[in-house]
């Protein structure tokens, strides 16, 4: 059934009633004209971000589903970047009225699934008519007691990322060139439902498919490698820094590649940074099939985008549960190789309204 | 100049350099992962809008400042309609990359306008190229320190209305049926810069333009009598009703139309309403201009839409500086006519998804 067959109000009652849970923070929820929540003693962090389809996302790569799940992943990491705890969303969905219903159930079903690992409570929201193709937005709201700043490293501090970098980029590009078929048969495993997909399957079948990439038909791309590079990109958890952002001095989330977001720190602080290469942490899948796909591990780590890892600086006598990559220093900013050549680096990722 | 030929990250700084306006409320504002709100004894109010090109506006009708004014109108309106004070901002801006950078710059300069009429500040945001057309949110924050419920009327109440209605849905029939030159007319008047372009013009050229419909070219439409319905329509200013909300029962602003928005009351409230047509506030402008569009006044002011007035409810015994239009009844919704006759009502107005 299209939209069009439903309409609005019917459409906004059902999310009202889905998402009607009770938080004693919440004195009025979505279905006033604005929602009302108690004052609280800590400070409050917003953030908003959006997704266009054909810019952000394409539906032939990834299922609404899993769009819903990373639009709140998205917001939910700038909310962890500055160290605070998400507690509320607001969303915008703009989706033709050509939409079949599926389709924005399933965007529902992801954003549900995110919201309950993060532990997030609707309480507002506009959905639209679109012209052309989808057009999602969230906001979110959340306390922090001490919040971490862009602006705060001091020469001397250790650079920190946590995870691995690259894997989300390197999973876009496999999406990109997977010949037809096997795109098909990722899509029968891990596009569709709920991104459990694959494990359910595999236990059903024993068996994990192999890949092959539209560009070369005698590679062989094995399932295992595969899948947690694919899901980084298409489901990503964002990093709660909880247990060590009261170590940290400054923060940012990675979204536009280590080195653009790293810069911007340094812009904030007023410092350099001395990166070594041989430090960046990466996934023993992202080694393999980079490979495979002929391009650089390293490049993708440093300017692929889309980690949503936490990068942090620490003073160097604090330790924190996460991969020391550098050191904060007066004004360079270098990389440095395993043979300890230095080659300086500029703010290098992804820009909208780019040539 | 094109957004391609800038840049994301240029455009970010422009508005941040722009809308770097400090508060005592705002700890970190727009530059950081999210933004830092100061504690604050009051209630938390929050809502969000979007707009989207050729879905609730049109460019033809309508100046990217004007849109940009709009779009914190809509959201500023839902937040008085809680009886909030709204006090911070985001924006979602997606834009083609295509787009001239005076479109990006002016919808800007709108927002401005906006935000000081409002007393907001900025705090945060996401630019993003589209695929095609504008698609712009806002998320208005504010505080309260009572709310006013959609759901609190009691039988009894009087119902109540600020302004006068249809004015903005006339006003937008107006737009769509002008005659090529006088749509063009009306541009160079109305259509173009702040808005107020009009009352500088006719200042100038001591004269006011007379329009014809295309439908209609015998027809000439007055410029005195045309001039407030375009700019209820193109740039409405929302209600505050901070000297009555103590009074009210409940509140909701009418967006969607009269009669669908007070079905909504009642349905929250659990309650009937009875509605008197003698007393539905009229501007003499719209009762000139829609004899000569050939639609009812009465038509337009029940299920236009757009009005942003602010519709409640309040005890019989108090009055407050709006009209009268009805009572709160146990359960019949009933519209009663100058010859006493009733008819019943049902939620018409506006619906995304309509067939």
């Amino acid at each position: 059934m299209k939209l069009s067959q439903i309409g609005e109000l019917p459409l906004l009652e059902q999310i009202r009633k889905r998402f009607e849970k009770h938080s004693s923070h919440v004195l009025i929820g979505i279905g006033d004209d604005a929602a009302v929540i108690k004052p609280a003693n800590e400070k409050l962090v917003v953030t908003t971000d959006m997704m266009v389809e054909g810019i952000h996302f394409n539906l032939r790569f990834m299922t609404p589903y899993q769009l819903g799940f990373k639009l709140v992943s998205v917001n939910v990491s700038d909310i962890y970047a500055m160290g605070g705890k998400p507690k509320f969303i607001l969303l915008n969905i703009a989706m033709n009225k050509t939409t079949d219903k599926t389709v924005f159930d399933s965007f529902l079903d992801g954003i549900h699934k995110a919201m309950n690992l993060y532990g997030l409570f609707l309480v507002g929201g506009d959905i639209s008519a679109s012209h052309e193709g989808i057009s999602v937005s969230a906001t979110v709201i959340g306390y922090a007691k001490k919040y971490v700043k862009r602006s705060g490293a001091k020469i001397g501090d250790r650079i920190y990322v946590t995870g691995t970098l690259g894997d989300s980029s390197c999973g876009l590009e496999i999406l990109k060139r997977l010949s037809y078929k096997s795109r098909k048969m990722v899509k029968d495993i891990v596009l569709l439902g709920d991104g459990e997909g694959a494990k359910r399957r595999n236990g059903e079948k024993k068996k994990s498919p192999s890949l092959r990439l539209s560009d070369s038909p005698g590679l062989l791309l094995e399932w295992n490698d595969v899948e947690p590079l694919l899901m980084r990109h298409l489901m990503p958890v964002a990093r709660d820094p909880k247990t060590f952002s009261r170590n940290a001095t400054s923060m940012i989330d990675i979204s536009d590649g280590l080195l653009i977001d790293l810069s911007r720190l340094c812009d904030e602080s007023k410092v350099g940074a001395r990166i070594y290469i041989e430090n960046i942490p990466l996934s023993s899948e992202l080694k393999k099939v980079s490979s495979y796909l002929g391009i650089s591990p390293i490049k993708l780590a440093l300017s692929g985008g889309e980690d949503y890892e936490l990068l942090s600086t620490v003073p160097a006598g604090k330790k924190i549960k996460a991969t020391y990559i550098g050191d904060i220093t007066e004004s360079e900013r270098v990389i440095v190789d395993s043979l300890k050549r230095e080659k300086t680096f500029i703010a290098e990722g992804y820009q909208h309204f780019g040539i």
